[in-house]
Formats: structure tokens, sequence, C-alpha cells
């Protein structure tokens, strides 16, 4: 059993990036987009000599603007409607000009999924370096749902842009409203916009991010691809990862089986339905994981298995490649992997946000280590 | 028959008020909302000893900047969900602050319904003097159905608020796209915002308004009083003030009955519906009007009567009161009346815009003059 540590991922390198795509893949926990795209974004920029530069959040000054940058959206329509890395990159000048300052640093809103990429990309455009942080460690569908908001800082005003030049600025009472108000903006735009959010202080970051994410992803990604060259089970690789992890998290496996009846839709700006997994072994044995955009519960018999905002992923049965929602297929064969969430995502003030009671799929939050 | 005039209205005062507001009503074409909580506002103000001051477009510099204020959402819900004099004030404050200079006049953006009076409530709050024009001589549901727009002016930026200090800043690639942004937007407001749009220069307002149109809507108002007061008809006395008024135009009944069918919904943010109107004396005669916020095209037989941008106007039978669509009742015996526009709201690119082509209720824009 390996000992993991933080690895020294200063740089994001074209001899990584497969790791790191994998990784917010995984802690997308089915949401965030598919990386996919974004990888291809990136990749390309590394190719042309680019060299992303990591920096840890205690490396910037108090005073400094940190500027969270992402796409908005349904991720099955994200597949389609590809990111714009220079709307994304004109929503970060646009929140400048309107903060009177130019920004220190970017930072992801969410690690998982395509936004997990995309500082990168517009890193690529601007020089700015991206911290190791983001606002939840994982991928969540509305903007509130933020260890930012949750923690002070003011969602607004948000910058919601798309490629033709539309840009529409939101400044609404409180981060819920943030959230309707860029939700339906974004709708308008096809339900795809690239924004510019949060902005804050270095200080309001340090206090109030999920630190070290970045790497997070880089290595459950390594810890999987590692297992494949070694020729050793990815799954043990995982779970083995996230209990020697730097953070030491609680990982489990959920469910083993494959995806027997799937209800998927794109309504109100989002992608929302369940997955029916169905036991290999006992057709009488399955579970329901239902999603919004990221996957929120995993119920068998009714009783929940794992809940928001600890991690529900689903990961191929062969190899452990995780499975984004718009991905899963009827027939696939699927680990179901459970990881518990950092303390400040499990605080009142956390779950009264993203936790199962405002997500409605519980009625209230029971830590994935506890339940048996 | 009398000789109308332009009569000296450069201050609108309690006693003038009444007149002015049946007026706006009329231009209204039964949308831009019921004036008669408008008038409820302005009526406090004008108690208060506030002067309200009207100038003629021709006495602003062509370098001053001119901004129109107006209510936005569907008539139905601005009966119930009242304007907010505050929050246009910001909003022009706002507008005001995103243009770097301070505005030299308001001006109304449609001369029909609420906003006919709302720029002389915020005139209350800023002490700027209103222009005697507008955008339109009546009142459209939409915001690029405007001459400002048809000759060149930008509709965006614009400024969408409400009583809640949420404020949104529309930036569109066109006027059409600011209209569906800005409309996504009002209805996740409660389908009722305040909005400033059309940022202009004086010359740009010279050129581009529908000038007179406080004045007409005083004068209208005034015609029906003053049959009232006279003891004469007041129906005659509309048609007779508009075949001398100054500008000439060409006014018809059109049809004289009771509302014997009413389709009325609030829809993607409009009052849409239709009307029927069945002779008092005939039963089988009857006419249809449709609507969308404004009553947009008369049809007797499947063939028009008259159609936008013409003005159609129900009116009382007894007194000439206009009737909003939203007032529209079962049973009410009504006039229907109908006016002809000035000809900048007739050209190619004015039709193309609020013709009846945009408005899909008939292939081609026939005057009314010209309608046997």
């Amino acid at each position: 059993m390996a000992i993991w540590r933080i690895i020294n991922m200063d740089k994001l390198t074209l001899d990584k990036i497969d790791d790191f795509l994998r990784g917010t893949a995984f802690l997308g926990t089915g949401g965030g987009g598919n990386p996919y795209v974004g990888g291809l974004m990136l990749r390309q920029e590394l190719e042309k000599g680019f060299e992303p530069k990591l920096i840890k959040g205690d490396e910037v000054g108090d005073d400094d603007l940190i500027l969270p940058i992402a796409n908005m959206g349904a991720p099955t329509v994200l597949v389609e409607k590809l990111p714009n890395a220079k709307s994304a990159v004109k929503a970060l000048r646009k929140m400048e000009e309107l903060m009177g300052k130019k920004a220190t640093a970017l930072i992801a809103a969410e690690a998982g999924g395509i936004n997990g990429t995309l500082p990168f990309i517009v890193s690529a455009y601007t020089g700015l370096p991206v911290i190791d942080a983001d606002g939840m460690g994982r991928a969540f569908p509305e903007l509130q749902m933020c260890t930012f908001g949750v923690y002070g800082v003011n969602c607004s005003p948000v910058i919601v842009r798309d490629e033709k030049d539309n840009e529409m600025v939101v400044d609404a009472e409180n981060n819920h409203a943030s959230e309707m108000f860029a939700r339906v903006i974004c709708m308008q735009m096809g339900t795809k916009s690239e924004i510019c959010l949060y902005p804050m202080t270095g200080k309001q970051m340090k206090e109030t991010s999920v630190h070290h994410t970045v790497t997070l992803a880089y290595e459950i990604g390594k810890s999987i691809g590692d297992a494949r060259v070694k020729g050793t089970d990815p799954l043990e690789g995982i779970v083995d990862y996230f209990k020697n992890s730097f953070d030491k998290r609680f990982c489990k496996l959920l469910f083993q089986g494959k995806v027997t009846d799937l209800l998927r839709e794109t309504t109100d700006g989002w992608a929302r339905g369940e997955v029916k997994i169905t036991s290999l072994t006992d057709p009488n044995d399955s579970i329901l994981v239902k999603l919004q955009n990221e996957f929120l519960i995993a119920l068998k018999d009714g009783k929940p298995l794992a809940m928001v905002p600890d991690l529900i992923c689903l990961v191929d049965l062969e190899n452990a490649e995780p499975i984004t929602a718009e991905d899963v297929r009827y027939g696939q064969r699927v680990n179901v992997i459970g990881v518990s969430t950092p303390p400040n995502m499990r605080t009142k003030a956390a779950l009264d946000t993203f936790g199962p009671v405002p997500f409605k799929v519980y009625d209230k939050f029971i830590p994935i280590e506890e339940i048996k």
C-alpha cells in the first residue's frame, strides 16, 4: 500500500495532463462538464509552449484580486456548444474593469469537470497563475453552492458572456438570486456561458477555499493511471489513494453493477435524471443514483449509501475511467465510489447551501463514514 | 368642428393630469400598463408642489445625454406589482455612471400607458425636464420596437432593476437580443422591472423620436374630457381631434359592439389573447382584436380593419374612456377606433421592426386609410 503525499505539481505539463483530466472528471461526480473538450483546448496551448503556473493559496497577498472563472450551463449542452476561451478572457477583463484593479491570480470555481481545466486555458491567454484550490473540491450545479459564498464572499457581480459578445452584468441581492438571474441569462444564451464571479481578495480566498484541489485532481487521476500501468486494480488504487492522501478522506466502494435504467432530461437549464444500477450477480439487488448535473445521492431500497456534499462517482468497472452524467449509457458496467468531503464542506452553513436538504434529496445529511 | 392646435403644455399641472392620463391610456392601444397607478404616483408628487417641465426636442443640445426610462413587464402584472420610483431613479443613475455623463433630459420610451407617466415621476425625484417626444407615439410590447432603434440608436446597455435592488446590465449584440435578455431577466424579477435603455445624444433624439407625443396624449384626453363637459359625443370629439390635429392623423370608428368572447393569458412574459366584439344590433356581425400587451390587429371575417403600427384603441361606448387590455371584460360595450401613425412609423425599416409581419398577425402592412 503506497503512502501518498502532495506531489509538486507546480507546473501542469503535457505528461501530466491525462492524469489531471481524469481526476477532474472524477471530482466532477458526474457533472461540471466533460473535461475532454477542455483537455483538447489545454493540450493545444501546452503544445504551443504554454507553461501554466500552479501556486498555493498562501503565495498571494491578502489584498490581491483573485478571480474565479468558469463555464456555466448544462453539461449535456457543454459537450456540443464548446467553451470559448476568448469569451472567458473577456469576462475576466470585464470583472477587472468593474473592480478597478488587475487580477493577481485565477482560481477554479469548481475543481471538477471542465471548470477544473478552464482557469489553465485562461492562464494561457493572460499569463496569470492558477491557485491550487477551488470553491468545493468537486462540482455543483448552482452558483451559490460554493464555499466562497458560504463563508461570506458575494457572488455578484457576475459577468455572464457568450461567444457572440452578449455580455451581462448581474448584481443581485444575494448569492441565490445571483444564481437565478445568471441562470435565466445562461439559458437565453443557449444554456452555455462563460462567467466570472465571486471577485475576492487574497485573504478571502485563503479563508474560504477548499485548498489543494488541483493537486488532488491530478493525484486521483495518477492513482488510476499508475494502477493501469502496473496492471493492478485501479479501483483499489483510488481507494488506497484517498485513505492515505494528504487530507485523509474516507473512500468506499458503494456498489458494483450495470446500468439497467436511465432517465436524463435537460430541463430548466439543468441535466436532471436518475440512474438505476443493478448487481451483476443478483438482478433483485440494485441502487438508484439521482442527478442534477452532478450525482446527488445513491439510494438502496430507499436508504442512502452516500449523499451530497460527499462525492458519488461512477467509474468504468474495468479501467476505472470516470463517467460523467451525460455519458452514462444503458448496459454500462460501473463501480460506484463514495468519498467524504473536507470539514469546511460539512459545516451547518455549508450543508444549508449544498447539502441534501437544499437539493431536496434527503431530510438530513449523514456523513458517508457513518452509513453502515 | 374645432380647429386643434398645439396647446402650450410646458407644465403638467394637477388640472391637466386627468386629461393627460386618459390620453396616455388611449395611445397605449390597450397596453403600456394601466396609467391609473402611475397617475396616483404623479398626482402625489404634484400635490407636494412638484412642477414638471416639458420641453421640446429642439431645446436640448446635440451632445446632451438623453435617457429613456420605462417600466418593463406584462401589463396584467403591472396593475398588481407597482412601479417603483426609487428603482427607476437608480436605473437612471446607473446609466449615467456607465455613460460617464449626467443626463440633460428624460424621454418616454413609449408615450402610451404607464410609461407615458413614468418620466414625470422620475423628473420629480431628479429635477430633469421631460422631452415632448417618445419612441413610438403609442405602446409596443418589445424593446426593439422603437423608432430610436429603427433609426440607429443602440438599445444596449439596458439597465434592468427591481425594488429589491437586483440590478442587471444587459449589453447585447443587437436590439432584438437586448429585448430577449432583458425579457428573461424581467420575468425572473416577477415580470415587472424598471429599465433605462437606448442612451442617446440630443442629436440622436431629435432625429429618431416621434415628437410632440406628450402633448398629443394630453390633447386626446382633453378632447374626450371637453366633450363630456359640453355634453357632446366624446367619440366625435376624438375623431374630430385627430382629423384636425397638428399632425393630421386619419381616424375612424372601426366597430361598435360588446365583448362576447375574451381570451387573455400571461405567458412568456407577455399578456396575449384575443377579444371578440359583436354588434349590438346584429349577433352575426363581429370582429376579432388580437393582442400582445397591445391591440395588434382588428379583423372582420378574417379581413383586416386596421393593424400595427396604426393604433387600435378600445374606448367605452358611453363616455369614451380608453380600455386597457387587462381591463377588457365580457359584456363590455365598446367603440373600436383606428388611428394612423406618423410617417416615420411606417417606413420599411419601421415596419420590419414593428409591423404586422414581425408580430405575425398579417403578411403585409395596409395603412388604415387605404382599407375600405
